[in-house]
């Protein structure tokens, strides 16, 4: 399994009025979690799209276990369960920093190839990176 | 069962650079998909909050089938699956008007006292604005 | 002068923990306001992207009177100055539905070659369609 | 003078078709400008609204000269111009990290007692912490 943390301070934009954090805001924290593990795998989004691989996001599930506040510091987890193909399958596990776990997703995102917006494969250079983490 | 339509139009502030509507951006359409179908039912949640009830998600799942595009005009289908007791489900069928669904989702959401910050009874009024679509 | 009246409804997303519409999300009320503003005039900004004509905010001025309350509904008064050459000018005024006004701002947007990146002039159609609200 | 300086990545989530940050997702950078900038002045917001005072914003002008894209490395430098008394205003500079200017904002906050709803004073703290920056 590849695990990775990083960390996001909660800020007023996104709070509601129940002092909460809004429940659509959590999205930003799993493409955070994403993109910022695949940058420490030598895989940078921004290079992908240029090279022609979009990654849309197919599925989401969270869970809302405890409200996120203001000006929490937020240690989100992230990890990647098996070396992708034609899909990557994310987890995610937010907690307040030092503390409980606040909430847990997943997501399933597709590679697809944005010249002919059909999936493709995973890029070698990113199971190259991953294998290291699976291997027997 | 109880069924709700609304129409939303998907504006700049939604869409990323792929050119499809932020897959975080959805949260917004469900919220105004039970917000609206609650108001059909007499039920406004601003006065809902005022007495002292909140409405948290507890839980999400998504699924995105085609992409939403700028200026899409959407329909929100919202359907609320039994009589609430202390949790209310929501389910959500979206689709560009006049054709295909492009996307569905589930939410659960729980009945707070804002007061004890403890789960409490759906309120009187809903239970009783929702029986006729349940009765046998 | 040409004015314009749309609607909106402000959503738990707009909202942060001051119970107010958080300061950032006027900047969709304008959209809505010049968006709808246009369609009216028969000029779709969607299709004059496709035209090849973007339409990016060069500057805002907001002036935050009064804040804007969850439910709400506003209404977003837009104005168009003068018969747009390379840039066009917007003036909005937002008030809480049949009472005061809470809210003032400008933008200037300039109309961009999307091929070429730079500015262009605004669409004979646009201005056509604006000339009988500024004939002598 | 007082100035500050904050790192920000752009995210999917801020962007939009034109493959730009969308203009009204710089009101977060201005905000963690001011937080951040204020944290190393010894005020915390969070506490600040905890003593009952909140800080709106009553007014914004922003300037867009060039455009930010998905995964920028954004530089925000905050400015304080003055020992706030019932206002306090705050300039930002945004630069791509180690280049140009892109864009420039001022806002206008006011510091008000969330009890009485009315402007009261700057804190006594905040006051001490920026007067070694100003004085002659």
């Amino acid at each position: 399994m590849f695990k990775h943390d990083v960390f996001y301070r909660v800020r007023y934009a996104d709070t509601d009025q129940m002092r909460f954090m809004y429940y659509g805001n959590y999205a930003r924290l799993y493409e955070i979690g994403r993109v910022e593990s695949l940058r420490t795998l030598g895989c940078h989004y921004a290079e992908l799209e240029k090279a022609g691989i979009w990654m849309p996001v197919l599925d989401l599930q969270s869970r809302y276990m405890k409200p996120a506040f203001y000006d929490d510091e937020l240690r989100i987890e992230t990890r990647i369960l098996s070396i992708p193909t034609t899909r990557l399958f994310f987890e995610y596990e937010i907690s307040r920093a030092g503390g409980e776990v606040i909430h847990q997703a997943k997501t399933t995102l597709v590679f697809l190839s944005s010249e002919k917006g059909r999936p493709c494969r995973a890029p070698d250079r990113l199971q190259a990176a991953l294998s290291p983490f699976f291997s027997v």
